[in-house]
């Protein structure tokens, strides 16, 4: 299970969440900040293609070809993913492209699970953004395992947040459960 | 009028249909793609606050605050904004924070637009993203004049959605008539 | 506490998972199903404005203004609420412009909530419904208590559907406390 | 091509801008308010499956079957389709198990576009209702070729909104040239 949090803040509330989802269950976990993901160029359509880019966008893509559940985690910014969370899937219409392996082929056996924190009534302004995960796990063939929405600006706000904490212990349960 | 494209291509299909919305209207087009943005680092709740980032966000602010009308043209990347405009705007929250000026009451009196171009069924996997801008701007208080979505994968593909083609010139009308 | 069940089945699967909801909390529950309701005839811009109608419709509004909380309980049926559910909202266009009370401020002052149970992938293709529960709430003042969405299609399958069992538990405890 | 308008005027707006649409085109033209429509009850759990009933539905089903185009016109009530029209698709779960004929494979060779016509910002508020559409449409196999959003709430407001005559006008091209 690989934990993805998009977050600019170490153990902020999106982190609390997600890591109430993933009590007691072995996992990897990484910050998309410690990560440094140049800006995709699309070069689909250039004779020549993709270029390599020397950033860290393989590390990444390594540990994704490495587990089998991907969890999402991310604020919600401006009502969708931080910046830096979609700079990293910006960059998959590469990966697409890379003749050293299918992604779409890998991608269709994994699972992923959303976890989406928000200040401003994410309940429903995080609806798009669960609608936009749909779609990006529907191109490549991810099995959209559910999400979780928190709510919370403050530090550790999401601890006061009783829907999200009760959605995540059933989340836990099904975890545990795989 | 400040035309802010999120592509990664100039020229491309984004870049053409924001041109036919504009053709004949004096503006500035800037590219997010020449301006350096770094991930924003969410500091809302250090006692300290934001710190100054040496990037160039600011140029663009400076940008956004000449202008009465802001359109937003951006490629859909995996459903939503690209990755290199959701930077920009991640950092408004930086911005609201800032005591030089107050950035909501002067987006206040400004209005926005999208240009919106996607490959996959954008007229409909792109709804979501068109209510992200109109929780954005909700939020700024920018006034949301409206949005042209187009289809266009392959260069001046767009050229040949003749829906888009028709909404460009219907706003077109529009702009020239502010 | 009152709770408007537009499902054509008694005790079916959006009835047991607001039974959950609303366990050990008294309330009066009513079917759309046995009230008759006459689609709406828009007479908003007809000098003599609405006629009076021979129908249930008013019965209901009558329970509405006793009530301080509105549960909107309805299977999801082709991706929005029921059409009996829907008779009824269409209506409230007419109790609007009623003489004999305001409408809207009387909203203003209750709750709502909504209990949506689909078949198909209701997690996500129940979302454009929650969403239009916001912008009708919105339009008439009615705070937006939440949402609890669950799947089932055979009889009683909500009750294997432990994701809406757990979060229907959850706002049973929030509205025991209020 | 079929236009079902589900409007409960006649010649309102939702007509005006189909009209728009059909300009010049053979069609044939239906209220929904003019066929009688017994909302669902749902007998898809029944032993016996789903009763016949003694209304105007298989008047409309006989003239679905007979056209290859389908146009839902229908003004946005409470930020959805009428219940007029709501009440006749939630009868489709009937046809869908009609044993005369295979609903779902005639479906998949037809195609359906819609009207939609509304007074509170229907070019946001209004996409859900689009989106709905969508999932309805997916589910039984038909072909979504596109939508065109009005506003308008007064008698005849549509026509001054140059927005979506434009885009009708486009449609009017596309109709003729099918």
């Amino acid at each position: 299970m690989l934990l993805m949090n998009g977050s600019s803040r170490e153990n902020g509330n999106t982190a609390r969440l997600a890591q109430i989802v993933l009590e007691g269950i072995a996992h990897q976990q990484i910050y998309m900040k410690d990560f440094s993901i140049t800006p995709i160029i699309d070069k689909r359509h250039d004779p020549e293609g993709f270029t390599p880019v020397a950033d860290d966008y393989e590390k990444i893509i390594r540990l994704v070809r490495e587990h089998d559940i991907l969890i999402f985690a991310t604020p919600i910014y401006w009502y969708g993913m931080s910046g830096q969370m979609k700079l990293f899937i910006d960059r998959w219409s590469q990966s697409l492209r890379d003749p050293h392996f299918s992604f779409k082929e890998e991608m269709k056996s994994k699972k992923a699970f959303v976890v989406a924190v928000g200040g401003d009534d994410p309940y429903i302004k995080g609806l798009p953004l669960i609608q936009q995960f749909q779609y990006i796990f529907q191109f490549v063939g991810l099995t959209y395992i559910g999400y979780v929405i928190g709510q919370g600006n403050a530090p550790d706000e999401i601890l006061s947040d009783q829907r999200a904490l009760s959605e995540a212990k059933y989340w836990n349960k099904i975890f545990r459960s795989l």
